[in-house]
């Protein structure tokens, strides 16, 4: 058996970091060693998330390079931008990395500058970071020094995606991705619109416009598909944890509801993690809140040209920390589903 | 002036009936004198209902026609096939009627019993019933003895594409409507599915397959353009109140974004209930909770081919109490907007 | 009939300062025509709480004392601490002010400037500011030049506790105060505690060791009873709006709960805001969501020597901007309840 | 080591039912072979509960005597008054019982009838039963043959005030408990009042006049001091899990902060499920969900006479689930805390 890989993560003060820390503490072959946080340094991580008190003993330390070298992987929790900074050293140190921001995720420097509204501090790390969604990259995770984790709509959106698309099945010029995200996806921060008194009983779409998400779901897309054009409007549901992406296409071809769900079926068995439901289903967050589960199902309501998928993700698992420890699993030669067997919490 | 209106309330138990209660309470020429419910009568009102301590004092009663017969207006608020037994006798004693429920929402009597599971009472009254969309029929709601208040999801649908398939700008052939309910819209029946510990914390869709609401809201949309194809997919949001409508639609010609602000702005202009939000809005449920409005705003994502619609409003609202009393006050040659004053409780 | 009554609401950018525009929108005999927040000077006020596009078209002005004392009344919504520096100055002016915050409650400087950390700034006045809880004080607030209105708790406290502390009946040097309040009343600031992914699905007590309105309630009672000794625990629990304080006294003779019953409708008939339930009643928050009310059962379990009191308010009404506006009517010979006649918006 | 235990879990149609599943599902030394349902017979157990698929592939079974009688242990999750009708024939032949509900859980038969409106079917067996508080019958429940699971209030109750009473320190003749619970706690029952959009965001006290926990709790608390007079008042607030008590008892001398610390640190000390949190604590519901943890902090506020503690719970496992699994492992000689060590889910 090998030695337990040691694990650094960075920014554990906010609700990927914690759910990190909840999923690697029952994993049989990794240790968090680890945790920083520059405004939290000396603090005990126990006394930030009361949750870990017995499971964790840690304290947080300043995210200096030298410390974090020391770790075989660092997962970096950070803001947007922050993660660029330090990954150069850390793998020249040898360390692999997993970052659960935007980073990486984008394979143009200048999309992503766009985007994101500043200049990318290491666009040559670009083309060699390794998109970490194992349904479509597992192999080239494995070998990876550094993986850019999926954003959490992305997941969802591609997972429910993907078998239609690969197939050719349907019009790739008209997508239409209508996501509903719980508020923990808008992070631990102190915004107004994030408070219970805002966002509680309230539904709304937001970013309309254009969400950072929409270029990295299209750049996927089109790893498998011609010329998409995808519409992808995000709404804010009153909840804490799960996204639900409601995805539209139309079919180029005739294809009958018996099809479409063997499709699926086909395209995901023996995915550890993708669970296509009957016929009919409707999946629930609630049944794959806390798990690294994506849940899906496939529908062509009134047998028209329509095909509706509906696929449903934790955010903060399958859609960040849950998908980071996938990754780590595959880099690391273990076995896919280590540390990620948990049963949802129901009700 | 006006002698005031008597108004009778067959089924005062459910959410749409204690909403008409209290928006009539607030209504200068409107009063409630009979409420029924077969399973209550002898019990106070405000004892199922403390909301209502000080503000009602009425008693159940049986929904007998004879004590109905003596009111201006009687109101349904009973599960669907249950007004069609009474509103002809209630006609002939002439009596106006505003059937809440779905039993005169549809014009094709074969269409109902398919979709409803029984045969039609009186299918004669369909023809004659007018579908109460004030912003659509307000004229023919004004002459009319029967209305029949249209559904929650088909209120927040049609207002939102009404615009655009008047104008003649989208494919009528590919309208998807993507719609999401507070739980309030599954009524105060004692269900499973609605408990707080199975809807709470929890997002899905339901009903892809087929809605209710699928062929009212095609219906509707059929009067202003010819040979609808529509996907509505349903889902259940957790909260109480509002219905978020999220409606795509292909531009059948290139239309620009400023164009397509002031199509919905010329259109809704002069309506009292519809406030069309500046260009970039995203109106929120929780804004219009209470009230009788829809509030809108569109988008045209990217500057690309498909337009996206956002359309809110309070499912007990204007899904259903409110716009029974703003017909009611058209019915009545009040002014439109009598008792509909209120302003949103927010947070 | 008198001139309508101009309102200035200084710090308007907060949930007690949006509710009382509300509740004033509806006034017939009142009209905001100032609001300020340094903040925001220049933005509609509509376009940060969409609620009341229509309804008020109001302009965030700079808190200049020049243009506040052109109104009759000033209702200060802000933060404790800020009122005091311009009280002074309107008064001189004839303005009447009502101050939501917690400047002018408590009686002694001292124990103000402890409990708020800073030093008072016109102790002066705290001799002449009357505490706006018209239950117990209504004659000295119609003469009022400045009211300090009471804080949320300490209304739903003092009005369960005062018919049994007026009476004697119970000891008052063991009262209890166990009292559960909506995420609203930590107020629209953007802090982490009160994200909806803190505060959600959660409960919890906090400052068990000491809450500001522990001096205030014990203040109050200490009116009506000597040598008040009170231990008060709030609560924070997963809603919006409401406070339920369930209130702990022994009894000192043997009293029935017949009494009890009729110690407390007799207390408070007549009171247009506050409903005692009948017997055995369990009050709840929603039904007195967005209005003045306070309804109150009282319970003697098991016949034992323990009185339990339950007393419900919305703590941003009763406990804020609606009381307010009581002491508003109040101050200008208005009826007590004119803009406060709402049903609560159930569910 | 020992062969895997067979465990069968009668009425596994309710929370408690699928929680038990969930959590014996990452049991390494038990294994569910049987889940009895008398209305779903022959379905899949999975289908109920989409959380479950991937872990556990059963189908319900009638719950006849014979195919139980195959299990090592028994779990009633069942209403009160069913388990009383099969234990005996089970114990007969040889099989343990832990009953979830409330049948084993009073001493007395009398009382029993009197609070659960039944006569006891099987009156003998109450003395023996075991009632399955591991913080005080540790040893006798080691050797049971069955145990009666306490209820979730009871045990945040009992373990909050076991030390103070234990240790003499405070008046027992006027105790009170202030719990607050999820709305789990009424079961996955179709019933009005646990509807979201009555539950939801709402608060109120209910049963305050006698709530069936009541005897439990002054039951187990006579074990350990003499006179317990208890006022116990239970509230519904609008989340899923966790109970949270607030107690309040007169301290007979003067004992400072540090020693109540000191007192809840020693009892406690070493105890797997009990976790005392630091001077000045608050607990909250959200740490301990999904957890077998119970989380207590002890507070004399203003240095007074009265002692508060806070203790908090998950319901539906410290509650019910998770101790059953804890009682489990002592009867069979397992380490305590095998299967319940998980960290809880936060956000």
């Amino acid at each position: 058996m090998s030695a337990v890989i040691k694990a650094g993560i960075v920014g554990a003060t906010g609700y990927t970091g914690v759910e990190l820390i909840r999923l690697l503490a029952g994993h049989p072959e990794a240790e968090v060693t680890v945790v920083t946080s520059r405004g939290n340094a000396g603090q005990r991580l126990d006394a930030m998330f009361p949750n870990l008190r017995g499971h964790c003993d840690l304290v947080f330390t300043e995210p200096d390079v030298e410390r974090l070298a020391a770790c075989d992987v660092v997962f970096f929790a950070t803001p947007n931008g922050t993660a660029m900074g330090s990954v150069p050293a850390l793998l020249d140190a040898g360390v692999r990395v997993i970052d659960l921001a935007a980073d990486f995720r984008l394979k143009d420097a200048q999309t992503w500058a766009e985007w994101y509204g500043m200049p990318h501090a290491c666009p040559d790390l670009l083309a060699e970071a390794v998109y970490g969604l194992p349904e479509l990259h597992r192999e080239a995770i494995r070998g990876a020094r550094l993986v850019a984790n999926p954003g959490c709509y992305p997941t969802a959106v591609a997972l429910g995606f993907l078998p239609l698309l690969e197939a050719g099945l349907v019009d790739p010029a008209h997508l239409i991705a209508d996501a509903k995200s719980g508020v923990s996806g808008a992070g631990r921060k102190a915004e107004v619109g994030s408070l219970l008194c805002e966002a509680g009983e309230n539904f709304k779409a937001y970013k309309v416009a254009g969400h950072r998400h929409w270029p990295e779901i299209r750049q996927t897309l089109n790893q498998v598909a011609d010329a998409v054009g995808l519409t992808f409007v995000p709404h804010l549901t009153p909840m804490i944890r799960g996204i639900h992406a409601t995805l539209y296409a139309v079919l180029k071809v005739s294809e009958g509801t018996h099809n479409l769900q063997a499709l699926f079926e086909d395209r995901y068995r023996g995915e550890p993690f993708v669970d296509v439901l009957p016929p009919g289903g409707h999946p629930e967050t609630r049944s794959v809140r806390g798990t690294n589960r994506c849940s899906i199902a496939v529908h062509r309501p009134h047998d028209a040209g329509t095909v509706v998928v509906l696929s449903v993700i934790d955010n903060l698992v399958k859609g960040a920390a849950g998908q980071a420890v996938q990754n780590m699993n595959l880099m690391f030669d273990l076995s896919e589903i280590q540390g990620l067997e948990q049963v949802a919490v129901l009700p």
